[in-house]
């Protein structure tokens, strides 16, 4: 990471510290330092900075509208969490667990407020447009997550339906955030949508990575146990691809693994990736991947910008494409 | 209701009846529509009309922003039901039991979004006091629900505490729908700050005469059951001042019912009802109401407007003053 990102980051960092949201009564608002604490990468926020960087010096203006994103971002996964019945998040445990269901739930929901606080940090002639983007992209989380939960219950899911979906989910936060820092610039119409393209774009290629990452990722560099989405059933990118392509014998030894209810995870996570391996799956998804990634960078050249500055964010985003982990 | 009134209310159910919030998935939007069409009084929005109708005529300008109180205080009931494992609402099933869990969460946070959507038709302006009033307004409400939710963990509640919560749970939501409809009009500042101080005085005597009616309604009037407080042992203020007052024979008394777990319930019901009338616990609850009602009374007082125009807000209040359920 270059020096002007380590800044920002350190900033932000700070920030999160010094947040104060309020206190009491405690079982309202522990549950909120204690998740914006757990750590995580503030992708988001950096990416608010970054973008806003493209047109101007002055950065540290837009710290609290950045950090809304990330309390977003950690309200979605609070409520998340209680959904997915999520024992540990960060390897911690999650808030549910620590505290109970209905704390993590009504946490949540002053978390979504204190996100709107800090939106408020937005000066008044750009607030009606960034709370009406931020609203879109809250509501497109929201449906996201309610597509992905109707997936679980679904026995097919097409290509199209499942990059809709982390579309909604996950993507257009990292569009919204990029677009936030442009807009708080005061950069023209064409850069925030095209800097909102981007994220989009890599957002979608980002989970890709991460669904791939899953199966095929260095065990030594991965930090948690592979085969994880194999285990559970998810219907990631791999699935769908497997699912769709499989004929005869694979076919059948596919619905076997995802039909048991007792199995050995190491052994089950072996012949999953096999049928995977046979089928080509790995290279399908890194194809859909890529497209992604190079749609997303293509979006940057209607940047009405110098480009050493999108020098800086290009090679950030390559730095996350290139993640092992 | 008078005639005034009653076209408000018109207006009223016919923009939630045109609410369009979205469509799909229909896991996340059907609730949304199934909760705010469940009834209700649309209290909140009518004050905000109101009010804003002591100052100008045009009162159908803000039709939006009022709708956005209604639709932030279902939400705070749908997410309260599922903290609160409540069955039914207005007589019908409550969303989590009529989907799931998982739906009641998201489809609420995706009606938090659209208040804020909803606010955002008010004018930019005054935006930026009106988010942070409203923000300032939703905080206190789940810090209310998250100190009821602590007092029936709690053997001792004061009357304060009770009091306090209260103010925060319920009262404030009707402030805030005063005064938005006065800042709405352009009001100046302490005729906003007297609207304010009078709906959160008035909704805490509404909340005092809930927990009333609860014990001492009218059978043929009150429509459900008397007594359902008692049967749950639900810290009201009825029986915050009865733990309070209560000594020897009465004491024990008291203390038997609240911990018997297998009871017959019109039983429990006459017999605390008869403690509580031993112990003057309606006059005492009666009389906290009445100062409550006529500190609220007092803040009108400080209106610079015409006495006729606050005529109609007191009679409104005076008419939910007198509610018999």
């Amino acid at each position: 990471m270059n020096t002007a990102l380590q800044l920002m980051m350190d900033k932000l960092n700070h920030e999160v510290e010094n947040l104060d949201v309020g206190e009491k009564p405690v079982e309202l608002y522990d549950p909120i330092y204690y998740i914006l604490k757990l750590g995580g990468k503030r992708l988001r926020p950096l990416l608010s900075l970054v973008s806003y960087s493209l047109f101007r010096e002055d950065w540290e203006r837009i710290l609290k509208p950045a950090l809304a994103v990330e309390v977003f971002h950690n309200f979605t996964l609070m409520h998340d969490d209680i959904m997915d019945r999520a024992p540990l998040r960060r390897g911690k445990s999650t808030v549910h667990e620590k505290w109970n269901d209905n704390i993590a739930i009504l946490s949540g929901d002053v978390m979504f407020v204190k996100t709107y606080d800090l939106l408020l940090n937005i000066e008044a002639e750009k607030l009606p447009l960034a709370l009406s983007k931020f609203n879109q992209c809250a509501t497109e989380v929201c449906e996201g997550q309610q597509l992905d939960m109707n997936f679980e219950d679904r026995s097919e899911v097409s290509e199209a339906e499942y990059l809709h979906m982390i579309r909604l989910k996950t993507a257009v936060l990292l569009g919204f955030s990029l677009e936030l820092g442009a807009l708080l610039a005061g950069a023209d119409k064409e850069s925030c949508q095209a800097l909102y393209d981007f994220g989009v774009n890599i957002g979608v290629g980002f989970q890709l990575k991460d669904d791939l990452l899953d199966v095929y990722a260095d065990q030594n560099k991965f930090g948690k146990q592979l085969g994880g989405d194999i285990i559970a059933n998810k219907k990631t990118f791999l699935l769908i691809e497997a699912l769709e392509k499989a004929e005869g014998e694979q076919k059948e030894a596919l619905d076997y693994w995802l039909s048991q209810r007792d199995f050995d995870n190491t052994e089950k996570v072996k012949a999953v990736t096999t049928i995977y391996d046979k089928l080509g799956v790995k290279e399908t998804t890194e194809s859909k991947m890529n497209t992604f990634f190079e749609l997303g960078f293509e979006c940057l050249d209607q940047l009405k910008v110098p480009r050493e500055k999108v020098a800086v964010l290009k090679s950030f985003a390559q730095d996350l494409i290139n993640r092992e982990k």
